[in-house]
């Protein structure tokens, strides 16, 4: 497991894995590269890369090893002949925090340190620092630290802890959060069109939104206390009220209310459940389908 | 059609109608308040209000007068006597686009000139510049600009256009976009729930959030254009695939996808509808239900 050697193998050259190693050719890596369809390789070669033959060649090739696959069943299949033992092994390839605590657990089996990495950017951003680009990164601690610097080429690398599935649960988490504020961007300008122009409105909306986010450490005060009337300005029973001027407008506007509707209807269950005083944290105890929620 | 002479009538002393009087109390204007609970306006008396028998005379007051009860309902029921000719009057109660513009009407045919507001604040945000507090008005240009300095005491004004409905039409719009966004924000705290500390979770999200909030000016640029491929980074057929992660995510932490299920679904229309190369703006057009999308 050898120290930062400048020297690093990427297997997987789809849109995201090219990216990453034209970031480490740049930088002056010494960049063994690896894809199942071989082509793919050529011009990263023409740019300095190592072609490896197979998956187990690139493995062979460097202690620090980046799998960039399409999803976990192709990290499997593609290593599964690779000689793991004394490599770290930096999986990037999208999947859930259970898959990366299986792939954790197969990496150890077979020898290797192992981190998972969570990607918050698209290829466009990979390797300009100033795109705000980062990876989150869990699993070994003494991997990471170690490869800090190689880790930081692409994109910035914030480590988020030991259990393996941590990382994937941030990104899914904030890919869930960006989902739910895409939904209502959309109800946004679907209830605007026609009555001014997107571009004149669309400053407003990010203003408001960029604005609104710091509703996020409310809801964090509220679930770390217990307490969810702490610091409300505008509690459940106002916000039910005014749901449903949302709904009438969006009736007149001629506009689903289809993507707002479930978060409305679990804003009336807590409140039927008796909490007129509490902001919206608690929506995230009716949540829980496991009973894990209160 | 008084010029702006420091002289103010505000009917509705509620949370937000006592927070706006203060303002203009604290900034030398002559105010005139009415409550239909009279017991309301002591206190704003003992700092220098003026108190009405009833609305109309809190009307007959003042040229400038504001309005800011419950709903429309009452704003018709609590101006049915006064002698609205000649006065402008300002109706910040929340109501829909449509109540607006009939109540733009009503106020016409009794001489008055009309705007409509949208208050994008909370009563402990008004008359505090920092707050970032302001209100959309709508209606008559002219009244707008002759009374826009004591418009701006609360917070500041921003003037919509001419058509009555549109300050509502853009405060629901944006508060329909924070709802999809506090949807958001509640899967992934729940998502997060006993992996991390929700506080050491919430600045990664305000922070994601702020950053992914300026989709917006791409979903614009997509609406004027009519070409929603324009500079997509992230394709729908992509997002479509990555949603599944999402999914299998929550069905791991025991979290319903309930909040996000609807988005995902009409995302999922949109390719099959045969436009994988997309952002996420086609779901603007699935939302129109009376054929006016494409
Ligand atoms: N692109 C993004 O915006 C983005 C952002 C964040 C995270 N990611 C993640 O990064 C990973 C790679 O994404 P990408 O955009 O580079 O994908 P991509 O362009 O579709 O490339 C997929 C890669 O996986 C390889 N592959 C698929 N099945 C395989 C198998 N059974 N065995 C070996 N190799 C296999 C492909 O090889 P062939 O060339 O032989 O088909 C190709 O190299 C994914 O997990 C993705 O979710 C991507
Ligand atoms: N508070 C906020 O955070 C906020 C934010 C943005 C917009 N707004 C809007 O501002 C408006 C006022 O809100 P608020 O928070 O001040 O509400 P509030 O504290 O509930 O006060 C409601 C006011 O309306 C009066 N009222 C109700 N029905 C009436 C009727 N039939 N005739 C005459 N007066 C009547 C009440 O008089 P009584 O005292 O006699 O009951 C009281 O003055 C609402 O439209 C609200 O949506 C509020």
């Amino acid at each position: 497991m050898g120290h930062d050697s400048k020297q690093i193998s990427v297997l997987g050259l789809g849109a995201m894995g090219a990216a990453i190693t034209r970031a480490w050719l740049a930088a002056g890596y010494d960049t063994t590269v690896w894809n199942r369809t071989a082509s793919r390789a050529e011009p990263l070669v023409a740019e300095g890369a190592k072609a490896a033959a197979t998956a187990a060649e690139a493995v062979a090739a460097s202690g620090l090893v980046i799998v960039c696959l399409l999803d976990d069943a192709s990290v499997g299949e593609a290593l599964a002949d690779a000689g793991l033992a004394g490599k770290d092994l930096v999986n990037i390839t999208t999947g859930t925090p259970g898959e990366a605590r299986e792939r954790a657990g197969w990496a150890a089996g077979r020898g290797a340190r192992y981190l998972d990495g969570g990607m918050m950017a698209v290829p466009p951003m990979i390797g300009v620092p100033e795109s705000g680009a980062y990876v989150f990164y869990s699993g070994s601690r003494e991997s990471f630290a170690e490869h800090h610097d190689a880790l930081s080429v692409p994109a910035s690398a914030r480590y988020v802890g030991e259990d393996a599935g941590s990382a994937a649960l941030h990104d899914v988490a904030l890919l869930s959060g960006m989902t739910g504020m895409f939904a209502g961007m959309a109800h946004a300008f679907a209830l605007m069109r026609g009555a001014t122009s997107p571009s004149g409105f669309a400053p407003l909306l990010v203003e408001w939104l960029t604005a609104m986010a710091g509703a996020a450490d409310g809801m964090a005060a509220h679930l770390e206390s217990g307490d969810y009337t702490l610091g409300v300005a505008s509690n459940l029973a106002m916000m039910v009220q005014g749901n449903r001027t949302l709904l009438r407008t969006a009736e007149e506007q001629g506009v689903s209310p289809e993507l707002l509707a479930p978060l409305m209807a679990l804003m009336e269950r807590r409140l039927a459940d008796g909490h007129p005083d509490e902001g919206t944290t608690g929506v995230v105890d009716l949540l829980a389908t496991s009973g894990r929620g209160r």
